[in-house]
């Protein structure tokens, strides 16, 4: 509106001002070695609210790292978390299934790794540690919502295009966290009667959550890298994609205050 | 985040010169007279996005107007219109149920009447007509689906906690404006029947649909005089109320940009 020139132009010159830094960081889980991925922009002064971000079932990869390099610009301390383990990288769809698998049906063990990168962030000097979030994209969306049904001390979680489900709908009230879970409403890998599971899930443990569906959305409609194809059941959708950042940019904006 | 405090003061400097000129007006659909209310800043310059605001089952009253002053506020041409008549407001829920009723059972009508409204909101010399949209709360909110189910153009329509059945789903076809659907998802008027009914009319009519269920919030959540109890099925909720202004805001700032 009548502003908005002048807070474009305010917003983009400080932005430009951008100093990303970032490493590759190791660290454990029991005895299994992980390898996550810290960013941060130099150009921000002191400590800042921290996000986890939890990748797809295809491994920590360049997508993750271009998020976390969006959400360092927008100002927080950004760690994105290896869950399957350093090196392991799956090479295709087929081998991505076998090892998210692992995960899905083991849930103690997905909460132990994500809680594992979760102290690493939470540990860093950058980290203000009682403003802390998490975000996942497909598999990374179930595992931040897991990690939230751990009862973990999180101001908020963020699924993008993740599944819902829950073995132990019961642990829901040990949620400490707002949820929101963004979702594609054509999603065929995240069907209806388990979305309205989830929000019963939500409703019975007293959370505070939200859910948007978004029309014309398929599977990973985040995913610069999945198509444009919604017959496949997972492609790309810019108007999704941007809606869902703006979403999490909201809420970010209500729990980091 | 880094630039928060600047940009908070910043606006609030140029909210603080709003300067709200409002009046009553007289309009007609077919014989019968309406009387809405028109409000603008007059502190901003020329022309700008017309928003449409229609009422609840009690009619346009004190809320629909402080509504229309909060999105003059944020510099856009507003009206709110009256759909019931003039001097017809009901009295008590009785009243407004029977009167809400004709409505809801007489479509055709329905549209009529706020498209009325809607024409005089496209006529009005500080409305940019490429640029409108229209909101409108619980029967306010089943009233713009059911203007964008008329094929009206529209960039987008917003309901808060509207109802979403339609007698006539294959109309969504000829929806042109974007749908953002702000839902209570413990609303006990709009159940979850009534809701997967519209995702699946907004899919059939290959419509940019959009809807937010907030957990915990039942009907009338925005309504700050409609209590605190849940259990009555309708109750205001500050929570859902701020989330949902700001989704439509966003909703706003996409489409009219």
């Amino acid at each position: 509106m009548r502003n908005g020139f002048l807070l474009i132009a305010i917003m983009a010159a400080l932005s430009a001002r951008a100093e990303l830094v970032s490493k590759s960081v190791e660290y454990k889980q029991g005895e299994t070695v992980l390898e996550g991925f810290s960013i941060y922009d130099a150009a921000v002064q002191g400590k800042r609210p921290g996000v986890l971000v939890v990748h797809q079932w295809m491994g920590l990869g360049d997508y993750e790292r271009k998020r976390a390099a969006l959400l360092a610009r927008l100002g927080y301390n950004v760690f994105a978390v290896d869950i399957y383990g350093k090196g392991i990288r799956p090479r295709n769809p087929k081998e991505a299934g076998v090892e998210a698998g692992k995960y899905k049906n083991d849930r103690a063990l997905l909460r132990a790794r994500v809680r594992a990168g979760l102290e690493v962030l939470a540990r860093q000097e950058l980290t203000d540690p009682k403003r802390v979030a998490a975000i996942g994209y497909c598999f990374g969306g179930t595992t931040v919502l897991e990690l939230a049904r751990s009862g973990a001390d999180l101001a908020g979680v963020v699924s993008f295009h993740g599944g819902l489900s829950s073995p132990t709908p019961g642990d829901a009230k040990h949620i400490k966290a707002k949820v929101l879970a963004l979702h594609g409403a054509d999603d065929p890998f995240v069907p209806a009667a388990e979305v309205a599971a989830f929000e019963n899930e939500m409703r019975q443990g007293g959370v505070d959550w939200q859910l948007v569906a978004y029309g014309g959305a398929v599977h990973a409609f985040t995913d610069w890298d999945a198509g444009s194809d919604n017959t496949k059941g997972a492609a790309y959708n810019e108007r999704a994609d941007r809606r869902s950042w703006e979403a999490m940019k909201q809420f970010f904006a209500e729990i980091f205050k």
